[in-house]
């Protein structure tokens, strides 16, 4: 039963009492950037690896579910999502999933840390085929900074694409950011951010809920997606916005022209269905 | 980043490249049976866990998911599930679920290691709940004998809630047997099955639905959910039958009378719908 780690990379938390690994190829690269530690592996059977501070982020066969449902729920839910914000997201593979959407004029991403992106680059080169889109920006300074200066109603859609909330990611799942994206977004506008594990991280959930609901999002929905690197192989996006969330373009979604791996009009439904056990915890 | 793995299970399979560990508390109790190997554990986080053979089974955090998924998708398809067999399933989570159902006449639980089932009873007593109800009938002995041996239309539902397909769990994986289940389901009855991972296993998949249907079940559909403490976090479970299986009783399944932790009827119709990449891979 002895589990030999040599050759593995795992992700080992003790909060949720749970592991997760990866067996290795090879290591690939390793840096400390003034913001983190990133390490890059070359998996036997998920592809490339990349590792923040010893955290799994991003992987190259499974990043699909992730970055689609990221994405698509939240531009499909808007009426016509034309200027769009990420917060985070320097692999850049949320970006390529939203500039997929022809109405979208302008998508920014702005990540604090350069280097994620410059690794993307070249370790996931599928995740950055839209970097020179000419509706693409790349900034790399604050993505909190950016809300605060951003001008009122001057965006449809925000995506916060980032850590877990603690250290440094931790104010980005705070009422104070809330209520700047809520100004920047204006009346019709969505925030959609990751929610981490809807069976480990329910107080996590809970409390984002509060917040957005104290910044002035009057309404909220979770969207539950397989995503098999991170703690439970279960994840969730929420979004939030002062319009209905648990309808969305679903005719445009079922007729796209683009071509997803997990995300459909039907995947979209039935990841706003709500699991009992968060009715019954008032989770959400 | 060097994992000490002290006081952690961890389950790590060399053909998918991963592995799930969760820390323990102690170990509860080991046996060899004449079958296989039994491990309880007390974990940190989830509970007891049941592990056969190296293989997690059973925690008692995350099996509401799998059992309520592999019970009541199937008898909410059945228009009137009266007589159910379940092969395997002896820990009997699945036998609580299936008696939740009023309509049920009889369950008929066919593992062939009693041990399975006296363990459970101890270290699961919640999943074994049911155990005395007078519909319940445990039966210790071969599953695939059991359904070679069933009259002709004699069963409403058969769920065959067994290890993955390798070694002795092979043959409920084969034509053969789903031959014989056809045979007792009759015209209207309706097989289901653990299918494995979505994402790790869709030659599995691919197979069992090119078996199912030389067995004569002209109709098949798989229903995902999340499932932790199983390779990728993502499971399946597949419908077989001979009438319509995508829908179901679904005023039934909103106005059920019982209580469940994952399954409800907006669950049932999100788990039905198929991911891009496997209408891509014509995997279903």
């Amino acid at each position: 039963m002895s589990f030999d780690t040599t050759n593995w990379f795992t992700e080992a938390i003790d909060e949720t009492g749970t592991a997760f690994s990866l067996k290795l190829k090879s290591r690939l690269h390793e840096e400390q950037t003034p913001y983190q530690k990133i390490e890059i592996f070359d998996t036997e059977t998920f592809g490339k690896l990349m590792v923040i501070d010893g955290c799994t982020m991003v992987s190259s066969r499974d990043n699909f579910l992730y970055h689609e449902m990221m994405t698509h729920p939240a531009l499909y839910t808007h009426p016509s999502p034309r200027r769009v914000l990420i917060i985070g997201g320097g692999d850049c593979g949320t970006l390529h999933e939203v500039l997929k959407h022809p109405e979208v004029k302008q998508a920014q991403q702005v990540d604090i840390d350069e280097r994620v992106t410059r690794l993307s680059e070249k370790y996931f080169p599928e995740l950055c085929a839209s970097n020179r889109d000419p509706r693409a920006e790349l900034h790399f300074t604050d993505g909190i900074k950016w809300v605060r200066e951003a001008a009122d109603d001057s965006l449809d859609v925000i995506i916060v694409d980032s850590t877990d909330p603690v250290g440094p990611g931790e104010v980005l799942f705070s009422e104070e950011f809330y209520r700047h994206c809520r100004r920047a977004l204006g009346e019709h506008g969505i925030l959609v951010q990751q929610s981490e594990s809807p069976l480990l991280h329910q107080d996590i959930l809970r409390n984002m809920y509060q917040r957005m609901q104290a910044a002035g999002f009057a309404q909220q929905a979770t969207l539950n997606f397989p995503q098999p690197i991170y703690p439970s192989g279960w994840w969730s996006a929420t979004l939030a916005g002062n319009t209905e969330l648990r309808s969305f373009r679903e005719q445009d979604a079922a007729q796209k022209a683009f071509s997803c791996d997990y995300y459909n009009a039907e995947i979209h439904k039935g990841a706003l269905a709500v699991p009992e056990f968060m009715k019954k915890a008032d989770t959400i």
